[in-house]
């Protein structure tokens, strides 16, 4: 076990309909944070699909890149994804939001025939390759079953989106708040988080546990 | 005592730099959520004073609105300040972050000498004059320091902050992390936040105490 472990956080904008989930992102690092281990957050350094108004829900028509609007999470201290090396970390936490299925691959647009931004997946390839557990929160886990395939994971109970990730050959098993899909063989963790109706309480049980089994993973070596 | 207190919160934009900071407001909320409580977000309808990218620290030029940006941290569910009704809440908090003090007030750029925004000092007095108890976090207490005069609070231990805040007769009390001043006779509860170097658990620490102390007034009714 590593006395201090070291999590690797992707994170894909700041903003629920067109980037990362603030509230999923923030508990991540939380829940890292009370476990005594360490944080590096990465994004990666491209525009975002669209900008979207909070308040309305429609597209500004602006222009914002998925780096500088991810480091508002954590106070400006992360690195482009490009740079990630797995020798440096002992996991790896995707958080959701629609980011994560509109900057990190097509799954937004493309569904089932999505395609994942290449340094997303050198990155996710390159930390399963070093022996590193990878958790993947809301409706990122489609960006793993894209990645990996046959993996066993959870994006909640929605059926439509639970049959795209069926179609990328994903094994998914229905969950509710604060539950948690452990793939042992790939060493894959999943969430359903904001792909439920939740309360902020919820999201914290959510990414606490999802990031207790990464650390399971990592003290057994 | 209410049954499930109500609180409101408010905003200044969603990023520490140009406007709240966001895990300061994620753990106001769960603090909130975790106590059964209830809560609103609350922002000002104005342009932001400007827009700074996170990773350089430099401004961008970009034109962005308040409301809309901190729109992003409860996904979508805010109102204007302007539609604040001190009737329908049981107490206010303002988490920090230089929004707090470039697009609430101008204390970013005026020190002592700063105004607040109209909408935001209306906000403020109504929800005092309702006997609300009011919360502030970080940088927050100037806005509060500015509207009520001489109250008893904290930004932590910077010195020069703590002068400027007693040059608008604030009474300053210096703290560490997770610490709480409170003013009893003005109900006015203030913690220093990320105004210190802090960790994740330690902000956590300082939302949560903040908001329970903000519990203890609304039970004594």
């Amino acid at each position: 076990m590593t006395d201090s472990p070291r999590f690797a956080v992707l994170l894909s904008g700041c903003g629920v309909f067109d980037g990362a989930e603030v509230t999923e992102s923030v508990l991540t690092l939380l829940a890292i944070d009370r476990r005594g281990a360490s944080y590096q957050c990465f994004a990666p350094d491209v525009p975002q699909m669209h900008v979207i108004d909070h308040r309305t829900g429609q597209p500004t028509g602006e222009t914002r890149n998925v780096l500088t609007e991810a480091a508002r999470i954590p106070r400006g201290a992360i690195k482009d994804i490009a740079e990630f090396n797995p020798a440096d970390f002992d996991a790896l936490i995707l958080p959701g939001g629609f980011g994560a299925a509109k900057n990190l691959c097509t799954f937004a647009v493309d569904g089932p025939d999505c395609t994942v931004l290449p340094a997303v997946e050198t990155a996710l390839k390159a930390a399963h390759g070093a022996g590193l557990p990878i958790g993947a929160l809301c409706i990122a886990p489609a960006v793993i079953a894209r990645v990996f395939g046959g993996v066993t994971l959870t994006i909640g109970s929605d059926a439509g989106t639970a049959e795209a990730l069926t179609k990328m050959r994903a094994n998914h098993q229905a969950t509710t708040h604060g539950e948690v899909v452990v793939d042992p063989a790939l060493k894959i963790v999943t969430s359903p988080c904001y792909m439920l109706d939740a309360t902020v309480s919820q999201i914290a049980e959510g990414t606490d546990n999802a990031v207790e089994s990464l650390m399971e993973f990592i003290r057994q070596g």
